[in-house]
């Protein structure tokens, strides 16, 4: 953390500036100029406020945080790639991901007929969702518990995992033998919940928050990795811009730079990024030539009448023929279908 | 809800979709000219999704939802202006709330110093982090039930109203004597602490998202709204946006947007906003003129020393030369300061 | 401008990438510690790209610019206010200016009936577009030499000093009479024509662009004030955020940023920023009490036959009764409304 | 264009309103249920403000057009696809193209070096800056028609076309050699250039706004065609979002999109979009599997030393194994780079 004094501070000014931090434990670097004197910290500067200090001591000019605040989550830290074993499957590096199935689970025809299919076509993994977050009181909310059995029962007869996702940790109990647990873009700042996931051992899909930097993604899974789960897959499904055609921008450089600064697997989310059917295939071609370690694509039997997100679900045919284009372009790739 | 045909589409497809909808219980209008046909919902559209309508029917060039999704939070389902009681204090049109205190509760001396400084220059309610999202495990968390115990104490010897942070519903007992909950911008749509707040008569304090619309604000007070709780506080703090030397951008178009949408109190968080102490003075008289029903402040006794966003706390004389100034506008603009 | 090294660069080769400076005429600072190295650079900085530097030098870690890119117009290079003295008026700390006119000049009358009746209500400047920046080609243009001819008269019977847009400066000469000629947000970036336009001594009203920092903003001011102009009037007029319910967010926290940073003057357009009449007069009164030295508003003899940007006009009857408004919070702020 | 009027609204006054556009020569449709009456406009609605006429009619709720507002560039209008031949080259499906070359011509052995590279790796036409938009005034502003004369002599050496970015009109005759010209993402909305640009018979690079919508983006190729030239390649290089690691984030999306919208060729600018060396083959990858139509690249012979943009641009090595990735995925898209 580095701190540039005002012009003209007196030196003893800055000397008990440097004793704050001192007096704290950390150790400080000086060095001046004609023009400007720096004071350095080092130490274990996460637990500072670099806004504040630079608010809070009118000698300070400028103050900035060198060193990246997430640690365990950084490669540097750990530069081999991390493997999340999911059942039978495996997220990572040189493998690839398709998990597909609907926004929600709606009846057991839906939710037994659209896994069937998607396995039959080469999904490697099935989600549904059963506690939906839904932005009107009004809409659709899920099935609740029975979704969740629903899902266990496709899982027992397709041998897919599942992934569903969690929208209050009063749920946890009912999630026992769902695969990955999702934490929602909406909930990636739900600090509580994010640090009771690190407690258990559940593969954890993270998306991104709808806008959340880089950055606070990693801080955030940062917390469930302190609490002792490194099972973490990141997944990108879009910010928040001012285009308006699209639901949300998917910001797709983030798939290498979040493979640059962390050790965790990426993958990418077209449906909710796009936020319309045409788009699914062509973002998923991209995310996989960028490098991405799998898909989570929105499937329905019936798009037009689903009862949430029909607009961006493929319907089972249509993903049947993406699951061909899939495999050719994985196959490209040198990358390994990771189907069980 | 209307819709807009694609060019040319025949009149028997046009009768089919609307069928789909008369069978539903909708009404449909059909209206036509040399290029175009249109086709209008008329019923209980809250429950669709203009969207998934509008992409899953091949004939549907556009869909449009016509009116507000809100509807209890709704100026046109009540034209009278809430107003919400809470203690000795009232929110609402014609009165001016200031909510002073900390980011955190750090010591009983800190928070008995603060809470007696406030009271004494002005102040009509305490506020106080017990629980704090901090997007950094590493950071200060909150002193949790003893932050609310100390809380409590100033409470009873200032006579201030007190309101604190509910970062998870387990923590719902702890807050039973807490004046007004307040909901942070990150679970503005953590919807299941929403319902859940919809069952008590607490006033919530709802902060914006930080990416949040207007439209999605409303509809997050209408969750609590629905649940039978109309003690809601709408505060806008800001929102992110391009601009990186301000924490986020206060969009102070939202308080008269607000306030003619809905019938509910808005009030304006001035140091989140800027995220610097110098942005707190400008951006209070900006609130008042503009017609905010009151203010939540930072005040700190040592900001520089203050365990979270010291950056942008007022030190207590700077906050007693801003009440002047508050006390001074308010008066201007014909409100009443509510102190109790 | 500071780089930190990576960890464990030898020192040699921070000693190559010092010289490489030094040869250039920089002074290098240099501190370390067991963790780190810093480098500084003392000098004419601003030709520098930091960016730059830190991406193609492998044993930079991290790069930042330490002083603001911006001088002349810093307020540290002159602490006293700039006043732009325009006709009788003047613009600047202590006074208020109010600009009032149509978004595009259409005819004769038009012009002049609201020129006689923004007069009479108080307004200090008439503003009116000749040329009209559109964002479709199908759109109205502006009536070009002739609006200006037009503007030109209406000054001439009312004494108001006028502002127009330029969009080329093929149009220069045209703009010989015209008081304040306007840059648009769209042109805030226009660089060849800012340079022309710091030859010139006329005051100039630079817009903030749609998705232009504070800091773009102000260099924008300095390609002006370096060529020799320093009649710069600053105009906040919103910028593209996530809202879609208003045209643009009203950065107001710019106001007291820009004065704080610069010493030019700063209005603020509340027409363009909401986008919507009832947006005007609330947006007005914040912008007075947060300091704005002026406001620019739409004003239109008959909104709904406006050939552009009717939405956002108030009529001149309620532009008269906002007038009532103005004079009395200018009034308040102790400041002076500057009428000719 | 179709607006729906408020509830309760008496017949007769919406028989006034669709008179006002009857009169204007304009069909209207009227349909009505129990809660709603709506008004649909047929005719050239290109020419009306559907914000201007909601707002300032007060019986009028909503308002909204429905047609695309661009006609010449839009997909409906001519459905074949634009190919865009410069000299022994043509943008456009089926082909790819990749333009590299620096940011800036800095002098004679530079863009020598370079040109000659660039072609023996296989790029098709060569790019280099004569006339550098920059938003610091103290930075290097480009060469200009010196500038202009090496990438002459470039081109006349390699055969390769040569790109050049247009700043200002003025600059025009320079170009008459230059066989693309480029219209930065700061002119994108200089309507006066485009109208200009649009009476002559180059071909022209039209680059996406920072901040700008994909319709927008749209209209700004249509006010060239509609000048008679329909050689415009449209290119997106990223938009201005929350994410600051990144300079810009690559709106992918953007490419199925304006290509479904359009029939305008579209590529894609990675070096621009993320603003960093190491992001370049990531989303070159990524543009050639979602379909772009080429790609330009940001190359330099000594990029630490280069006087704009360094941070972004490529060695000649890393071009040229670069370009081996490129031939190899063009193949795979089953397309051809078109090699002069």
């Amino acid at each position: 953390m580095i701190f540039v004094m005002k012009q003209n501070v007196e030196k003893s000014k800055v000397d008990a500036f440097r004793k704050i931090f001192e007096d704290k434990g950390f150790k400080t670097l000086y060095s001046f100029g004609t023009d400007y004197q720096v004071v350095g910290l080092v130490g274990n500067t996460s637990i500072l406020d670099v806004d504040q200090i630079t608010e809070t001591n009118v000698i300070v000019e400028y103050g900035k945080r060198i060193t990246e605040p997430f640690k365990m989550v950084n490669r540097k830290f750990q530069p081999e790639n991390t493997y999340v074993k999911v059942g039978p499957t495996t997220f990572g590096e040189g493998l690839f991901q398709v998990i597909a199935g609907p926004c929600s689970v709606e009846n057991e025809n839906q939710i037994m007929e659209i896994a069937r299919a998607v396995k039959l076509s080469g999904a490697t993994l099935l989600r549904g969702g059963a506690f939906k977050p839904r932005s009107s009181p009004y809409a659709f909310q899920g099935l609740h518990a029975e979704g969740i059995q629903l899902l266990l029962q496709a899982k027992k007869e397709t041998g897919l995992p599942i992934v569903s996702e969690l929208t209050s940790l009063s749920q946890f109990d009912l999630f026992e033998d769902v695969d990955v647990i999702q934490v929602g873009a909406r909930n990636m700042q739900n600090f509580d919940m994010l640090r009771e996931l690190g407690l258990c051992k559940k593969a954890i899909l993270l998306k991104r928050g709808l806008a959340s930097t880089i950055e606070e993604f990693l801080m955030s899974a940062e917390y469930i990795m302190t609490g002792g789960n490194s099972n973490i897959i990141l997944c990108e499904r879009g910010i928040r811009t001012i285009e308006t055609m699209t639901r949300n921008t998917l910001d797709i450089s983030a798939v290498p730079l979040l493979k640059k600064l962390s050790h965790l697997p990426v993958i990418i989310d077209p449906s909710h990024a796009g936020g319309m059917r045409s788009l699914v295939a062509p973002l998923t071609k991209a995310a996989i030539a960028i490098g991405a370690d799998g898909i989570l694509i929105e499937t329905h039997n019936n798009p037009a009448e689903a009862l949430s997100d029909g607009a961006q679900s493929l319907d089972l045919s249509d993903f049947s023929e993406l699951m061909v284009e899939i495999e050719r372009r994985v196959a490209f790739e040198n990358k390994k279908l990771d189907k069980s």
